[in-house]
């Protein structure tokens, strides 16, 4: 199977799982449902629901106990991207192509749906019936990770960060998110300690890979294949790979970090070649 | 004991263990933990630990399993006047008689100290290791309850409702947190089926008749003690109980609310004391 036709079994099958949640909620106002919704099946990669879905199969070889953790992770990256692009924050009228939520709905309305989702992810993990995932789940979202994250970006806009310092940003903004996609997939398939210490090197040098590539797209990328504005990272003056290894350096960067994610599942077999292929299309992609 | 001295003594708890939860916090940004804390500790009633702490000490004797769905429900409650006090929503400057965190922090600082509380606030609530007290949470937290309630209170503003309209947004907006605190203290104290639907009825006319009052404080309230602007709704031409029912018409429907509650915890004898005296606080208080 193909990385492409992964990644298209896996949102297929995330997008059906949250259309049945949405589907379960009675008396949400029209115009909250239309807006979570808008933002939700907006076309995403869904990488973080794959990694989720794909973590759970090769403990296993099912992924249906971790569907609701998958759900769950996508709508707190939805609402992290809905509350991103908010005037008061990055301001981005343009994502996944179409325009942001604010533009569309107003910025009161992209708050709640943002909050909206949030809070409804924490209902939808529950479902996985696993209290220690629910818990990573707040941790890997929260102040401890990406939200503390997003200051830490903010705080350093307009300063040049050592690259100690600019990994510390990203293992929280965009790392702990990744990190505890592959630790709910292997608790929620009931992974030894040491398939979950395995999982966990491999998430986090999958967020670490994913940061490096986005930093080196936002130089080099299509807006048109992308969907928004590139260049962005240059304009605010903000740290990136990039600009702190140069072009070639930060590329470097990148494959030497996906190799160190395969090497972290070399106690698995072929029933983890998936992975390999997504590990090394986080790089590759070109969106 | 007196109503103001139970409501101090569940306040203390619930603020020494909300002290002990931010402790456990590392590596939080400076800007963002003092954000959360400037709302958190800023001397609010404690209306819905309370609820959350009477409901399991009258079912059990003692409030201790309950305590961390306490702190969770009053992040959620803090979370929730952050966002409501932004610009782009009802545009607030003082709260609690000092200036709205945004104010202070600005609006990004803001908005991600209220996302930072409620997505911590599940990692707290589950510590109560209790699934379903978990998703009660949420749902009454999410687009089902308080973020749908919010978005229906937007949707009245210019509009005149009826009676039932009014109660429909007031149960998702203000109500559904409150009547929740009482569900997940009974829960949380073992209750009964038959116990858990007394308290919820309690819950539920405690909900109603604190807007009532909170309506009848907008119109007659004294801005010093309120800390807050009075005269909002009637600046942003929203409907309320006194103006639909008049200004006596609200008083006595609050009293009328009130018996409702009292009478709800029949079946429970001196024990339930205090949440009796609670209730006639809730339309008796003046801030």
């Amino acid at each position: 199977m193909s990385v492409s036709q992964f990644l298209n079994e896996k949102a297929e099958k995330t997008e059906r799982a949250l259309r049945d949640q949405f589907a379960t909620w009675r008396g949400v106002p029209e115009v909250l449902h239309e807006a979570m919704a808008y933002s939700l099946f907006a076309g995403g990669k869904r990488l973080r629901p794959a990694l989720v879905l794909g973590a759970c199969e090769i403990i296993r070889d099912d992924d249906a106990p971790a569907l609701p953790a998958a759900c769950a992770i996508e709508m707190i990256h939805t609402y992290s991207l809905i509350h991103d692009d908010l005037p008061c924050m990055d301001d981005d009228d343009l994502r996944r192509g179409r325009p942001t939520l604010h533009k569309v709905h107003g910025d009161a309305i992209a708050v709640l749906a943002g909050d909206g989702l949030l809070t409804m992810a924490f209902d939808v993990v529950a479902q996985t019936g696993n209290l220690a995932v629910v818990r990573e789940l707040a941790q890997a979202a929260g102040v401890t990770g990406m939200v503390g994250g997003q200051v830490l970006d903010m705080q350093s806009e307009n300063r040049q960060l050592t690259l100690d310092e600019l990994r510390r940003v990203h293992a929280c903004k965009t790392g702990a998110l990744i990190r505890v996609a592959a630790r709910m997939g292997a608790i929620l398939g009931g992974a030894s300690q040491t398939q979950l210490e395995a999982l966990t090197a491999y998430g986090e040098a999958i967020g670490l890979a994913f940061q490096i590539a986005d930093d080196i797209l936002d130089v080099v990328g299509d807006e048109a294949n992308l969907g928004k504005r590139t260049g962005a990272d240059d304009a605010r003056n903000k740290s990136t790979y990039p600009a702190l290894l140069g072009l070639d350096g930060a590329r470097q960067r990148a494959k030497d970090t996906i190799d160190c994610a395969i090497d972290a599942l070399a106690a698995f077999g072929e029933e983890a070649n998936a992975l390999r292929d997504l590990a090394r299309f986080v790089v590759e992609r070109n969106a």
